[in-house]
């Protein structure tokens, strides 16, 4: 199995809701607004929104409610970056989980919510490179 | 907000199984075997395993155990390699959720769980162009 992740799909209750929360960040959707699925290309992989339901039994799993185990992160160029990353997520409708702050791992992150409650780490790591495109490199 | 996710954490309960379940898969992880965060590099972004009380406690969210409405996905260049990859995972450990089958968008897939119970489709999209570096590019 090569050593790669092509889609993430997040399980949403309201699909207009969530994909109005993903616009308001600036990001764009591909395909038509009526679709049952919405999909954002993401750098070289792909995130979808998709009805929660639909996707519990699609993936061959009971849905127990609430968090599962799964933060996602986006890392930016400086800890100013994190706190207009965060402000943006609470103004498009986020909710603030954790405000920007230095971290035990010597960076600096802060904790956003979208409207279903999936987490989003906003990250300045100072021992990762991010490249121009965004993509990330350890070390 | 830039359109790109830089990391995703799987919350883990045992941070040993479930190194060796992705090593047994053929990744390679990054950093020394010692330490209490797992990385891999997969692509322009990285997969970290951590200690799912921790990673809750680190996302601001209450953890009500189970899935939680993320799965992610692998998407491959055949339906025989979608069985040839959930056969590995099946041999290091993971559990089949669906076994390798057309799907009702037109492509062949199946479920297979990791030991912490975090859903991975792998996939054959014919509408998808999947490079030859694995990144996933829309239509």
């Amino acid at each position: 199995m090569e050593q790669r992740i092509s889609l993430i799909t997040l399980g949403v209750r309201n699909l207009d809701r969530a994909r109005g929360f993903y616009q308001a960040l600036g990001w764009k959707a591909s395909g038509p607004a009526s679709a049952d699925v919405v999909f954002f290309q993401a750098g070289g992989l792909v995130l979808a929104l998709w009805d929660r339901t639909q996707l519990a039994e699609d993936s061959a799993v009971v849905d127990t409610g609430g968090w599962g185990g799964v933060t996602l992160a986006h890392n930016v160029r400086s800890p100013a970056e994190v706190d207009e990353v965060l402000a943006t997520a609470t103004a498009a409708g986020g909710t603030l989980g954790r405000a920007g702050a230095e971290t035990f791992w010597g960076g600096y992150s802060g904790i956003f919510l979208d409207p279903d409650g999936h987490p989003w780490e906003v990250a300045h790591n100072p021992d990762w490179t991010l490249a121009e495109d965004g993509s990330v490199r350890l070390g």
